[in-house]
């Protein structure tokens, strides 16, 4: 018997976010042409954590891809806080810079929270400043956390009807399964939290219409564990010798899904579009409000 | 047969409320003799509507019981923004008011949420600022609506636990519904968010283990939408003929629940308790940073 092909149930989070840059890009030109603006990121990185050098150098190379102008602040490991914040408050200052981005996490002899803290809200295109959490919560998203906003990107171009179904979200972080669960109820999902506490996790996942799962455990999520015709978003990470699995079980799962991300090139390509959206945002609020 | 006797199950919310004030009103006096300071509430109600006006005069009694300096700004139903704004902005300024509480809604002509934006979070005494709504978010609560935070302190005060049970929560208000689900997700319970456009809302409740309600709409939970044992809070007010019902048909439900709040006399009381440990709260911040 032929294998089946599962590859119509791929969300294709490469094609979609080029999709959400070529939009970025078309904004940025018409923010040019009416404003003379051209949006600014400014990227913080302390240290040289390889990876954390990875990821920024992702970011910038979407910067140029979409004519956002971009900045490497790279400060020493040995930086002190007053010089952290020092920078934060000079890059609030500037005209030029519409988004900061303070790449996570410190090194340990820093107060992250508080550096945090320093990023004005309007300039927050991470969107964890609690401010900008707030609004999420309350149903007034502006600048909101990427990664879970790249879901909800991918949800609509892929035309997921959302109001009244039944999301389920694995894992509780304030960076995925707490501004994704906000986003959902804020689109009359219903919705359930789940995460390592959780009783009997596989009841809830086996009644997900929409599947979140973001915990950093390799293939937690097996073919048993989801309801036919589920749409599922794997956030999940793992690296073993050298590569990378997702939470979900794919291989097993996507005969079950109807729609599925995998890993890689699932949501993490759109977090970074997300991310460029935030700052031609960021930017064109800049440009309403001066 | 006799009738069974349900009383042990009622949460008395008067009662606890009365311990609840009794913690602020030592707290209160500690504050004062090592601070020097006397917390103050000042509530802003805008024209004359007879409900807000008997809300704001049930805080300001409570205040007078733990000992709140309270000031009562009654503003005319023709009040501009701009005189709004101007109070606030007065009363942001001032180092005796610690809490400050604009009682809602607003004359339709005035805008709610620039006004609230307007509160120095600091000073938010009901928690609904999105600074404080954010912090909420991600798990560090200080100043939190104060409904969900009486519900919270029931839950501790009955030595419920929380880690690990499915808490079902009907209604998604930003004043209720969204901060209780987050501050359950917090205390790592599983958390399920319905609400009107949920499908088979029995199917979330009979799995409830803690059931919170804040609908508004009189005895939607019957008995056979609640699971033997579960803890139960009614959040909803409806007024009939001058009588006044909960979400639940506490009657027939109470026989099946392990603990249940009335309506009235529940969660009701609890919230204002809460308010003036909110203002104390607050005092004691300002004493620490001033």
């Amino acid at each position: 018997m032929a294998e089946e092909n599962y590859d119509s149930r791929k969300i294709d989070g490469r094609s979609l976010a080029r999709k959400v840059e070529e939009q970025v890009e078309k904004g940025i030109d018409q923010l040019q042409a009416e404003e003379g603006i051209v949006p600014g990121l400014a990227t913080i990185l302390v240290g040289a954590d390889p990876a954390s050098k990875m990821y920024v150098r992702l970011k910038h190379k979407a910067c140029e891809r979409v004519g956002i102008h971009a900045e490497d602040h790279e400060m020493p490991e040995y930086t002190t806080q007053e010089q952290l914040m020092q920078r934060i408050w000079e890059l609030n200052e500037r005209e030029d810079i519409h988004g900061i981005l303070l790449q996570l996490p410190l090194p340990e002899c820093l107060d992250e929270k508080a550096a945090m803290l320093a990023i004005d809200p309007a300039k927050d295109a991470d969107g964890f400043h609690p401010y900008n959490m707030g609004k999420l919560l309350i149903g007034e998203e502006g600048l909101v956390p990427c990664t879970p906003k790249g879901v909800i990107r991918a949800l609509e171009e892929y035309d997921v009807e959302v109001q009244g179904k039944h999301a389920v979200i694995v894992g509780h972080s304030n960076v995925v399964g707490k501004p994704m669960a906000a986003m959902l109820v804020n689109r009359n999902a219903t919705v359930s939290v789940c995460h390592v506490y959780t009783d009997d996790l596989k009841k809830y996942t086996l009644d997900a219409d929409i599947l979140v799962v973001g915990t950093g455990v390799k293939h937690l999520i097996k073919a048993d564990m989801v309801k036919e015709g589920a749409v599922i978003f794997d956030v999940g990470i793992t690296e073993e010798n050298g590569k990378v699995y997702g939470d979900v079980d794919y291989d097993n799962v996507v005969k079950k899904a109807s729609l599925i991300t995998p890993v890689p090139g699932g949501v993490g390509p759109m977090t970074i579009a997300i991310l460029m959206e935030h700052v031609l945002m960021a930017a064109r609020n800049f440009a309403e409000t001066h």
